[in-house]
This record gives C-alpha cells, sequence and structure tokens, in this order.
C-alpha cells in the first residue's frame, strides 16, 4: 500500500453488544489504518447518512411503539441510503470504511430477539443494500452480564433497546455467534474481554491480510 | 346496519394521480357513510400515523436525493406501522376506513415509476402489512395532463413528486390500470372527469352493496 497506488476500497464492520468495545476497536484501527496513509471513513448504522439520522431518531427514541416490521423496515432503510450513499461510493474512492453495526446486527436483535423471523431479517436487509456484504466482520462477544456491568459503570441513561432485560441479549449473544459459525470466512470472533491492545492486534492482523 | 349491531369493518382506499379528486370523493363517502350512522376513519399513506408523519417528512420534503430502495422501505415502514396501529384496530371495532392511498400507489409510483420492480415493491408491501388488502380500492382514472391543469387552477407549489414529468405520470396512470385489471373484484375504476355528484353516487353503490 504505497502511497501512489490506488489501493482497493476495504470494508470492515464492528458488530456484538452494547458495551462489548465496538467503538474504541473501531479507533484504534482507524488510527492504525491512518498511519499507513489510508484514508478511512468511519460510519455506523443506524445514523450513518442523513437520511438515517432521521430514521435513527424515530427507531431509539420515538416515545410511541413502533411496530416490529415497522422497525425492521426503518432500519433496512437506513441500510439502503447508507450503502448507496456513504459506503460504496467510499469504497469506489479506495477507501477503508470502518463501520459500527451492520446487517448482522439487524438479524441477531430483530430477527431472533424480537417476533420476525432471522432469515425474512437478512432477505430485506441484502435487498435493501443490493447484496453488499463487508469484506471483514469482526465480532466482540461478551457475556450480557458483564455487558451491563461496563456500561453501568459509565453511568449514561439507557435508550429502549439498551433497556430491554437480559435474556433478550443472551439470545442476540447467541444469534451473533451463529451468524458468525455460518460465515467464518468473513467474521473474525473475538473475546471482549481480553485487553484492548490485544484485541486491536488480533484486529490489525485480520485486516492487514485481508487489505 | 343498525345502530344495534356491531357492523363488519369495511376498508375503502381511494388511488389516483393528485389531482384527480380523491380527497373530495373520500369526504363524500364519509359523510354518506356517517348519515348511516356510521363510525368512520379517515387516514392517508404516508403519514397517517405518529412514525408516519415523520416519514412522509423524509420522503416528500427531504432536500437531499433518497435511494430508491431506502424510499421504498420508507413508505413501507410507514405502512407496516399505519395498518397496525390504524386500520387494523379500527376494521376490529367494526369501523369504517377511508384511505387516501395505499399499496397501489407504491406499486404505481415506485415500481412503474422508477427503478425498482414493481413485483418486489408488492411483495414488500405485502410483507409490510401483513397482506392485509382493502375491501373496496377506488380509482379516480385521470389524463396527466387534466390533472396538471387542476393543480395548476389551484396555485398550489407542488412538492417533490408533483414536479416529475409528465411522461412519468403516464406511466403511473398506465401502472394504476394494469393493477385494477389484475383485480376486478377489489377495485372500481371511474373516470375521474365525470361531476363530483356522479362520482359519489357510484362510489356510494359500491361501497354500499359492500358493507
Amino acid at each position: 500500500m504505497t502511497g501512489l497506488d490506488t489501493p482497493a476500497g476495504l470494508w470492515v464492520t464492528f458488530e456484538g453488544g452494547d458495551g462489548a468495545g465496538k467503538t474504541t476497536q473501531a479507533r484504534l484501527l482507524e488510527e492504525w489504518l491512518r498511519d499507513q496513509g489510508r484514508t478511512v471513513v468511519r460510519t455506523r448504522e443506524p445514523g450513518g447518512s442523513e437520511v438515517g439520522v432521521l430514521v435513527r431518531e424515530i427507531v431509539l427514541h420515538h416515545r410511541g411503539d413502533v411496530s416490529p416490521r415497522a422497525e425492521a423496515l426503518l432500519y433496512a432503510a437506513d441500510r439502503a441510503h447508507h450503502v448507496a450513499t456513504v459506503v460504496r461510493p467510499a469504497l469506489a474512492r479506495g477507501d477503508v470504511v470502518i463501520q459500527d453495526r451492520y446487517l448482522d446486527s439487524s438479524v441477531a436483535y430483530q430477527g431472533a430477539g424480537r417476533v420476525l423471523d432471522a432469515g425474512e431479517i437478512r432477505d430485506l436487509s441484502l435487498w435493501a443494500a443490493e447484496g453488499a456484504l463487508p469484506d471483514v466482520t469482526v465480532l466482540l462477544d461478551l457475556d450480557p452480564g458483564v455487558a451491563r456491568r461496563r456500561l453501568d459503570a459509565d453511568d449514561k441513561p439507557f435508550d429502549r433497546l439498551e433497556a430491554e432485560r437480559e435474556e433478550f441479549h443472551e439470545r442476540v449473544r447467541a444469534a451473533f455467534l451463529a451468524l458468525a459459525d455460518a460465515e467464518p470466512e468473513r467474521f473474525l470472533v473475538l473475546d471482549a474481554t481480553r485487553p484492548a491492545d490485544e484485541l486491536a492486534a488480533a484486529v490489525r492482523e485480520r485486516v492487514g491480510a485481508t487489505a
């Protein structure tokens, strides 16, 4: 990766429950890639585009209840717009896209955790994104009880999803692990209780081998 | 339909291009049904629920471009929420739901008029609504040139969809007529150039036979 060649675009997503350390690892990976001269686009779903910010507002903070299919469709709308207007253009420029949550979160949270079929949620997301899948997906796997204590320590107010009960988070964790099992070539599964610098090294090794 | 029996719910949708007279006919039908002692819920898509108002805001008035799949998914999200929280509860109470635009508009405008496949749009809408279809759909069919002159006469500002070119509206009209051809038992197709009172009588006849 010299400055003279246009590098190929690279798309890395971080998945896992809240409190697993996705933001920290995304930041460390971004710093390492920038040091190598890569242009990095840090983004997230929901909320990584201007339309997505509005969708995120509806889904996470709407006071009334949002029906399950409406919620799934709003996430998918955010995804469609975000992939079309942020991810694809960045990859076409040869940038690295580092993204907090993608379709695996939709499948794990809505499919496994709610009343909807996981396969339908996945199909909906893939239709939205015209089939786009990341080069690498890092799953930061963490026991929900540990995650909860980490979030409590931060003393942040919980949003609607975070307030769901622990059993729900157990089902989400199992769904993430099942997704990783089904696509071992895309997923890197890491034990999120390991020290942040060890995790960062493992992420760099995998991303470096892909880039 | 006496006041002592709980009448069965009835769902009537009005379809057609802007300027075809949907609002006038919906109002006349509502008055007639109220005179008969029915409880009427007047609603619309997009925007017939609290979530829908936000979705409508994004789709119709967002200054940037919304990607086609994102737009289709936002309409479907509005539909899912609206059917689950407004239409189904009203029908369960035995009310009459009179609705301005439903999935036929999505298929006609997005499918036939845009870059997406009409069958995919219909499947998406039906998934959103868990298969719900109206008892009667009134299509007010009008030549787009005539519609345009009606809207010009109103001197209202055009929103984004209204500003699309006339050729687009010709394709929408053809798509509506094709949908009506495919489901003659659900659709009542009326020539929207006929006087409003004649149209209202035709709508009453059809709805009265169904209710």
